[in-house]
């Protein structure tokens, strides 16, 4: 099962809103198309969120210049110039990027791809004479946005393996491990981040019981996690959120698993609401507390958890979303951020696909920026 | 706003499933009608429970005994003796305090008026002639049976009142508090445990932000808690359970104060399921913890929390009770108890009729304990 399809140049999502009662795949043709996926959590999971705008972003581009182009051919398009794609290229960017403003993954695969045509575009710029139509060079930067979202989402795939085989070490056969919100399949590309080594567990026969916390208010715990793992095969239980202290003190719980929305330089991350709550109830009980963090949920720009702008939703999803009836008072008062930040001295260890990082954080965080980096460039 | 009502020999109950919807209450006529309320939480509050146990006790037991009496008009009836009324006594007290498990008032209510009467029974058993109805002996013992009702009753309200002076002196004005479940006006007599001191500090002019829990899976906090404080004026912002590691972090919360459903003689308190994570996460942000805790509630039988047994409630509460449509996959194994134990270590001071205890607690509460009974001793 995957958060989202490419085939035959058509870009379809897999709408989470639905599940678990239903499978629907919403079709992305434009900038508002997949700006609302994101907005309203028909795909989630920041890796899911990095790979499938970089999608978004390219298909709506592309349909821009096709549409350019064959406009190009009944009349001069002042638009279709190398200068036009890259103004339109920017624009998209700003727009979809700022569709929710926690996980770092968004803006770091529009950049990624923003980036990766600028220098080839100015210098198009530079050259071109003056109302040049350069349809050959614009179908160049078209092509650079594709394979860049191609290597984008192969990436990611690779990243939750290599992090699945360095959590699975970390793990014994017959663990009970606590997990929060999804950070599943549904939430990357494939394999998911958290639960990549459960799933590479269970290949080589390893038996782990997984205890899923509902995660309110959206209870992605609930409908995706629970479903998922019960796909998959594997043993899970779901609980409240506020059940996990008890589930602690009555030593069933090994380890704690949990993915991450973006990571600050000196390892305070942030991630799903309710995550900082079992960070603190894990170093109580003394139960290790492991965060899964690609690359490039990495932000070395944010030093400490104190640069992470938090979102705030709306009231409605406690005070009445997905219930039979509003199960507070009309007019309640509510607080509802989506993330909390777990400071870096309450993670046991992060692991990144490029291996486990232990306390302190910021060099080792470094480098593993530093070395994906290098990869990446070697891959080339 | 009152949790029952008895007025001119009937008894009825607000039904807080129904809260904040409907304004209901239901009649309590037979036994099932008071063992159903208090197994399907229509009436909770470990308070609130023994009192209406009280109170539908005395209701059943009159029933009988004007049923048995009428139809000793016309024949003999070899029930209404006092070891018919002692033998339906004893069998109403088992049956209703069976309803749950983990509060100790139900039973402590129950056993106090059986106590009550079951010495002057004795007495009269051993007095009568073979055979003899001793209905004056009857009446007087059904007349022990209302008083102690209204005893219990009385006293729950002054414990309350006291508890909230006693707390107030620890709260200042202008904090945020944060609480969990219900512990208001309707989880008991009136007041409310840790609510208590709210009431009382605003009669005094304090202005108090109070963060309520929703309190998964049954809501209380955000039916019942939400409801109350803004029926009382008070300012109150409803979160979900697992944000409140993030309040706290932010420096919103200066106390916690929680109720209790039965503390065991060292001070561990079990109360509703959740509050056991507030303490750990209170204990890490150096927040004061107080369990406001009415000597009725205090189990000097139990020696530490592994003594108190834990209700394990239906899975149907966290996969979809409340909710449009099932939030899990059919089939989901869920993990529900309904209260965790609070480790005596985690508690700041536990708040009493009888005053202010600081740990270690086991002397302090067997000294609130004894004040108490003196106390009942004394008016009578």
């Amino acid at each position: 099962m995957t958060p989202f399809k490419y085939e035959d140049g058509k870009l379809t999502i897999l709408d989470q809103r639905k599940l678990p009662g239903e499978e629907v795949y919403i079709e992305i043709n434009t900038p508002e198309d997949i700006y609302n996926a994101i907005k309203t959590l028909a795909v989630r999971g920041a890796p899911a969120i990095g790979v499938a705008a970089a999608y978004g972003y390219f298909v709506a581009l592309k349909k821009w210049y096709d549409e350019e182009t064959s406009y190009a051919f009944t009349e001069i398009s002042t638009n279709c110039t190398p200068e036009g794609f890259l103004h339109e290229a920017q624009k998209l960017r700003d727009y979809i990027g700022s569709a929710r403003p926690t996980a770092v993954n968004l803006r770091w695969a529009l950049d990624r791809i923003y980036n990766k045509i600028e220098k080839p575009a100015r210098k198009m710029i530079e050259e071109s004479e003056e109302g040049s139509l350069s349809p050959a060079g614009v179908d160049e930067l078209v092509k650079i946005v594709e394979e860049e979202t191609y290597a984008i989402h192969r990436e990611d795939v690779e990243a939750c393996k290599a992090m699945g085989e360095y959590g699975l070490e970390l793990l014994k056969d017959g663990m009970g491990i606590l997990t929060h919100c999804n950070a599943g399949t549904i939430a990357t590309s494939e394999y998911g981040t958290c639960l990549a080594p459960i799933y590479l567990g269970k290949e080589a026969g390893y038996k782990f019981h997984v205890y899923a916390g509902e995660t309110r208010p959206l209870l992605q715990g609930a409908r995706l996690t629970s479903w998922e793992l019960q796909e998959e095969g594997v043993d899970v239980t779901l609980i409240c959120d506020n059940m996990a202290a008890s589930l602690m003190k009555s030593d069933k719980v090994d380890a704690i698993v949990v993915g991450c929305d973006r990571m600050a330089a000196n390892g305070d991350g942030a991630n799903k609401i309710g995550t900082l709550a079992l960070a603190v109830l894990a170093k109580h009980y003394d139960v290790p507390f492991y965060m899964f963090v690609p690359t490039s949920t990495i932000d070395l720009k944010a030093s400490s958890g104190h640069d992470i702008i938090i979102e705030e939703r709306h009231g409605d999803e406690i005070y009445k979303h997905w219930f039979e009836k509003p199960m507070a008072p009309e007019g309640t008062d509510t607080y509802n951020p989506s993330f909390d930040v777990t400071d870096a001295e309450l993670i046991t260890a992060v692991i990144t696909e490029e291996g486990v990082i232990y306390p302190p954080f910021n060099e080792g965080l470094c480098e593993a920026v530093r070395k994906a980096h290098e990869k990446r460039d070697k891959s080339k």
